[in-house]
């Protein structure tokens, strides 16, 4: 594979040009191919959904280049630029490719922290963009809770509600992932203090309508968020205290004291280690147990990622999350389930939780990134709190990201993105396993097997073997110390696949 | 004036035909018109920047009416609509005015709790929404620390950084008031961490690294914000813990351990009150200076609304503030302005703290609402964090809504918005003057002189007189326990002002 190799790059549609009246016709004729190509499954299989993509990466200068190194130093004087890594074109970007303004064009693995679902300037999102509804939402946006649009329950039952996990049928929207997990500890605390009260019907106390106003007990909770370790679940002052990845995320930023168990960190390969991973689920399982029992501040909650992300893509067993919701359940503990990075698809299941074969489903989930509408699942009625206004704030959601959402859940299932991604992943792992045998050392701990494309590896040299894969025109991620994280969006495809795996193999076969 | 005159609602145009291709010329013409109307000042102050606006609210149905009755027992299976006041048709919804399902449409003084800048479906702010930026921003949402788009900065040098307030000319954004309120406190924890340090060049310690992992000091601060009573800085765990407006608020949440100090309480009419008032200011300075020396957890900042919004409209003396920039400087306590409310024009100054007169600018200035995007202007370059990665997070805040500010920008330089507000404010105040007068004991400390439109007083039975005003087809608000609010957006003008005068003339001399 030449990845000097003239790609279509003049091809790409340009955003300005798709908004022109004039380019509505090309993008049916665009929308009736993929479909057709789509009902074709062999040949859907090597063909991929955009036409206009590149057919490979084009890399024509080091990132970054020259003019991008001139805009990013302007920028700089307005604009913190040291966590930047691509100053991105988004009008020269289609489908799994992304550009910036020195001409290269890198297939995107990360996908904006795994934020893109169906591919950048996707035709049936720029159409639900322009659409009425969407318009109104950002020029009128409503404060929800008083001033809701006269459409926002059709919205929410054909966008939001109709993926909505199995046993949940309510939703709580805001703003991002911080702000779905903040929200659902807010929940959790009201409805525990309410049945410790004894009801939701009990008044509170006087001694607690005036502790609370100076930020004292009893009016204040002394409950707790109980997470695991190396988690992560956002960065405001609540979540914070429940994020256990980095201490740079943590440092000089007051926290609560809250408990936090240890993840099971599983060894690989999984049938290798069958004996010890499952002492280490168990050892977990009682240490969260021991933790409910005994921590000074009580949890009302337990929240937990299906796949421990930011912290280094750490998984666990179906079983451990089984007997995680019996814990809880038999402690009277909420169980959030974080699906923040999970949800939408990228583990081959529209909700990762999915996996676990549930009886007994969790009691909030909580979404955002690939949902661009971000907020927390939840089913008893008991979770919205016995008064209004207590969860409650000016915008609450924004309705022009679940229309977005409602958008990308109807090109997941045209597509059949789920599917696709179930069955890429299960292609891509076959040829990292084989990379992996081919290179010892170099892609430790291969995971995610039977998760879509969710996979990692560890590389014990992580930040210059991403930096290699990158040159060779491969946007890609890290998480943890050393994980090598994959995020591809849900129209990856095998032919996708085979231009990764071949960056990777040419980068572990230079490596010195 | 009679509410019930014909209004122009046939002539309301709908938001789907304004974007029809045809519309285009419709739209411009309507511009040149409103241009042409405001250059001619003393026609213009009786003319509305509306054409389509009706001339008067129409009633017709209590509210809610028949047909919203069975929408909003619909929405409520799935969204909680205990806080619900209008269910909204925003299609139907126009400049000052707002509109449901049964055919009512009542001039709006509440504007989404102070968050429409410009009216309802304003023909600039749809032309910026239809724009290829907030398109791409919309379809390709970037994850801006790592991936920002190519003319990021120059989003922000023309928008949001254009009306940046004197002395600050950085900013960082998110998503809302919490989260602009949270990641200022976030950047004082780290600014004042790093003082107290010994400089931004001085690493972590061993222990502080290892401590922050569970929670716990020196590595997790034990520093605080020091906010005032009757404050509302938002709803989040960090925001929530300096919220001190309502208890129903803040029950059951955990809260940080921070310090509030007294807010001066000025009587009014102000200048019967001189003296009292002098000296409840000069109790609420002591205060903070004794709570920045000797609380337990030593503020690291101290926020302030201009006029506290939420709490009541509690409003403080220029010379306050004056004092409390110098008092906040003199320990080396940042101050953090929350402009959420007061900010984009509705005081009659762009920003609500400009009325001070400051010589020595705020640390940070906090802005949503009306602005749509949100965040934190500061200057100090050592207000961003000594390592990248540490005031971080996947959005960092949302650059179609930094579009839509812009032209929220545009559209209230181009009919000088600011100075209409100012000139109406005193229009309205003069005119409720006279019902104070008029109707003692009904328009309490009538307060907001001078500071365009956002004006309050306060009546015994606020609840249900905002109940009767409402029958009388304005839309309108309470903040605290008895504060009638005006919060109209920036074309609110004189014919807007008396319709709004008369429906309370009317309420008030009706009264029983």
């Amino acid at each position: 594979m030449a990845f000097t190799a003239a790609a279509r790059c003049a091809a790409l549609p340009r955003l300005a040009a798709l908004r022109r009246p004039a380019i509505a016709p090309a993008l049916s004729t665009l929308r009736r191919r993929t479909m057709a190509t789509s009902s074709i499954r062999m040949a859907s299989q090597a063909a991929p959904f955009y036409e206009g993509e590149p057919e490979a990466p084009v890399m024509k200068t080091e990132i970054p280049g020259p003019v991008s190194k001139k805009e990013i130093a302007d920028l700089d004087k307005v604009f913190d630029t040291r966590a930047l890594s691509l100053l991105t074109d988004y009008t020269k970007s289609i489908g799994n490719y992304i550009s910036d303004r020195d001409g290269n064009v890198m297939l995107d693995v990360f996908a904006q922290i795994a934020s893109i679902a169906v591919g950048y300037n996707n035709p049936a999102l720029i159409k639900a963009a322009q659409s009425p509804e969407v318009i109104s939402a950002l020029v009128n946006r409503p404060a929800l809770g008083p001033f809701p649009s006269h459409n926002w329950g059709e919205i929410l039952r054909t966008g939001i509600l109709k993926v909505a996990p199995k046993g949940l049928d309510q939703v709580f929207t805001g703003m991002a992932g911080s702000d779905a997990n903040e929200t659902a500890y807010k929940a959790a605390f009201m409805w525990r203090a309410a049945h410790d009260r004894g009801g939701h019907h009990v008044e509170f106390s006087e001694e607690e309508l005036a502790s609370v106003m100076s930020n004292q007990s009893p009016g204040s909770s002394n409950l707790s968020i109980l997470s695991f370790k190396t988690s992560f679940h956002g960065r405001l002052f609540g979540t914070l205290s429940t994020t256990r990845s980095k201490a740079i995320h943590k440092l000089d930023i007051p926290a609560f004291d809250w408990p936090q168990a240890t993840f099971p960190l599983l060894k690989y390969p999984l049938e290798d280690h069958v004996e010890e991973n499952r002492a280490a689920e168990q050892a977990s399982l009682d240490e969260v147990e021991h933790l409910i029992r005994n921590y000074h501040n009580s949890p009302a909650a337990v929240i937990v990622e299906p796949i421990q992300s930011e912290g280094g893509d750490n998984h666990a067993s179906p079983d451990f999350f089984r007997r995680l919701r019996a814990v809880t359940r038999k402690h009277n503990v909420l169980l959030i389930v974080d699906e923040v990075q999970t949800g939408v698809g990228a583990t081959g299941k529209f909700w990762a939780h999915e996996h676990w074969g549930l009886d007994d489903p969790p009691d909030m989930v909580t979404f955002s990134k690939k949902a661009q509408a971000a907020g927390y699942y939840f089913k008893d009625p008991e979770l919205r709190p016995n008064k209004p206004y207590r969860q409650f704030n000016t915008w609450m959601g924004d309705p022009a990201r679940a229309v977005l959402f409602r958008a990308i859940i109807d090109e997941i299932t045209r597509l059949d993105l789920v599917a696709n991604t179930a069955r890429v992943g299960d292609y891509l792992f076959a040829k990292l396993e084989a990379l992996a045998a081919k290179y010892p050392g170099q892609f430790d701990n291969l995971r995610g097997k039977g998760q879509g494309t969710f996979i990692a590896f560890d590389n014990p040299h992580r930040d210059e073997f991403l930096k290699r894969v990158r040159a060779e025109g491969v946007n890609i991620g890290g998480s943890g110390t050393s994980a090598v994280r994959l995020r591809p969006m849900l129209v990856f495809r095998e032919r996708h696949a085979d231009i990764l795996v071949d960056a990777l193999d040419k980068v572990a076969r230079s490596w010195k």
